[in-house]
């Protein structure tokens, strides 16, 4: 393994409104998932996110959400049947507008916090993102979960797609994001996220909360844009990258060339 | 003049929320303004209105409103300098999404109510709504109301200007509408329309609400869906198209072959 | 049993958007549950709908959903801790002020929706109902589903609780609701709902649709009416209730007088 | 001159959006403007801010404004007839439930940003705020910009007007506000606005942006809590208060009793 993609979510400011620190962070990414209105971002937002990637020679991609800006796409939304698949399509355009308008290529989907989530292991979710990337485009790259059910899906489906891994969070014995609620769960410390990703970059294993060395297949390392501090959780990943004697690029450049 | 466009707004439901008879006035038009989900339309709306419009032969284009669902985008909204220009392009790119996925070519570009008219008038306002269609596709038509500044602005930036002619709407000497509070400035009789628009049609001129024949510039003709009966409207506007020996045909066969 | 309400949930248009014919079933009903603004309706709406009922002599219920005016409050939606109990207190607050400022009592709260239906089975929302409740009025009457946990730990909790039952549903043997996926759970011939009415207001029963009288205890009847034509039901459930030898009233004359 | 209130508005932040500094602001004001959802704020905010004035002695009022949450309801939305008096009482209805809940007393009323500005000049709208406070509860005071158009007709009308005056912004000869555009329109110096707090709190004046003294009629003074570092300036101006030898108290107690 000598290249991978390091994405985080942006453009996740909306109005007055402001998270997250796109500026420093994108010195640190590859590729940026852009928020499209639904549970984070507007179209103010979205023209500047996608203008502030293209000058860092950062890739771009669609980052649909529940339609929940109150709850910021983390909760669970029950949907009608299609539902999903509309509400992506329209998401994707919205960004591939701002893509077209600031000679932009869009390069990938990647779902947000609960239709992440949902779609990961619901297979009606799951099939209805599916349908959307293939009905839009289906040379755009799927962003998934590493080991979910969506990743199986969406490659038998013929998708290109990119798996994730989570620099900043512990993983189970066979493979799970290690949940929330247990201790250690979330890893803090920039030191240790460094040597947990170094592990990962040239051995392609992770240590289980448990204590097991686990496989795990990593197209594309996120950092979460959102928490204090997250260039740092980056910068320490770029150390991790150099050390390891790997590079970073872009998805579409470094995994499918 | 032997062919002309009759468009309509459509897709202007929104979830349990029903608005139009699109199923009936379907029938009787050649383009059909698919509302992208700020002033009304929702995500599954507009894929099924994408659809409707395609299996009629019907073209297609989007009908961006101001963020104003409660308003119907009908009233009007200050704006942050480039605000409009962004919001048309998410809408934009929101709609042509679902033409990509039902294999339809998205064919021109109509601002919604007080956009629209806001549009026709104001220089800064028309200015972001023609950098939207340039940056995203100087190939669109922009559907304007005949005879506005838009109009002229559009045509002088170098792009395919639509303009449009309001069946149901008195005009004034000028060639402006008829405000709405004039007696007489909304025709609500089918069998008046078809005179109007024969005359409109053989003649190029209207009989203004003051009595003389004003010359009138139509490359589209618009039926407002929201009105109940609209439909039998757009029959009048058929049968005088008919008696005209014309042929309504949708926006880009008909104007710019 | 020789009173009953009748309540109708009301004031559910937006905007442009019409749902309902209020103006109709007001004539049949004593009780109006009144839209909020969350899941539908809107602040002009709630003020008509509300001088709308006290010119009838109907009593105001203050009728709060989930935030979720594109699936009408229908959907289930992940809540933060605390969340249901202060969306209550906004929304029956926000519906007070138009009953303060129409010189009406504020007399009961039904939960929407899918809000109605979580609220009835999960214990962590029908607490924060019952606590928006208690903190805001604990005069109040809360309107459960008849033989629902909510209806048991509301009566625990100190709260006037009024039964409700639905005179267009079949029920099941254990008094739950027949879901609607069973063929006869929706009951739509006017006939056979004014004699399952007066079979439930003469003997306390209704026969479930397995075929056993089940005994059933109703403070108050609920119109669905957003169904096309609910008003004939209406109609027959008056008309059942004069066969039956009673008489409706609003919920706080009627019940705990 | 001995007492006055200084208000700040407060809870303007929104689900996992924040914005202001409530925590440290609280220590310096007597009144809090509360948002109510409409402009920012939600339900949760709604509470815990209220929580929080209570909790510190602080007078509670509602602050609403346009819905229009993408801009913070800095932007003038053309209105219907009687939609500002609905959506004043909504909002103003919705705090109370939070003041009511709590056991406080909601105490004043003050219209946010473009709404407090279009009510001070447009006859209208003024009259529409004035209704909704009438409706609801003719004992709340209303704030209003001293020497507008709005402070006379609230007094005409009998309400209890409280005339603002703003420590970091300057005002011309007429007593009106100096526009932002002005040079030296906003005054950010905190021994600056020290200085003409004393001077206003001892002999009723401001020196205007000609250089002339001006008589300013001065109830309450606001803070605005989105400027960062407001709680400098708000310290600044309990600093004049006391130099003044006055002492702040909330509206309520220190204007009427």
């Amino acid at each position: 393994m000598t290249t991978i993609d390091i994405n985080c979510d942006m453009g996740e400011s909306f109005g007055a409104y402001k998270i997250g620190e796109d500026e420093k962070i994108i010195e640190y990414i590859t590729s940026a998932n852009i928020a499209c209105g639904f549970h984070a971002g507007d179209p103010l937002v979205m023209d500047k996110t996608v203008k502030l990637a293209r000058d860092h020679g950062v890739g771009v991609g669609a980052h649909p959400g529940f339609p929940d800006l109150i709850g910021y796409g983390r909760r669970y939304l029950e949907t009608f049947p299609g539902e999903v698949k509309q509400d992506v399509l329209y998401q994707v355009g919205a960004l591939s507008a701002f893509c077209r308008a600031n000679g932009v290529t869009l390069r990938h989907i990647k779902p947000h916090g609960a239709l992440y989530n949902l779609a990961a292991r619901d297979e009606r979710v799951a099939g209805e993102v599916i349908e959307a990337v293939l009905a839009y485009d289906p040379t755009l790259i799927l962003v998934v979960l590493s080991g979910s059910r969506l990743a199986e899906m969406a490659e038998t489906a013929g998708l290109q797609v990119a798996r994730e891994v989570f620099p900043d969070r512990a993983y189970l014995e066979d493979g799970r994001l290690a949940p929330r609620s247990l201790p250690g769960a979330v890893v803090h410390d920039p030191a240790q996220v460094r040597r947990r990703m170094v592990q990962l970059l040239t051995q392609g294993t992770m240590t289980s909360i448990e204590g097991r060395e686990v496989p795990l297949r990593a197209d594309t390392l996120c950092i979460h844009g959102d928490t204090p501090g997250a260039w740092k959780l980056a910068r320490a990943v770029r150390e991790a990258l150099k050390e390891a004697g790997g590079t970073a690029l872009p998805l579409a450049q470094g995994l499918f060339a």
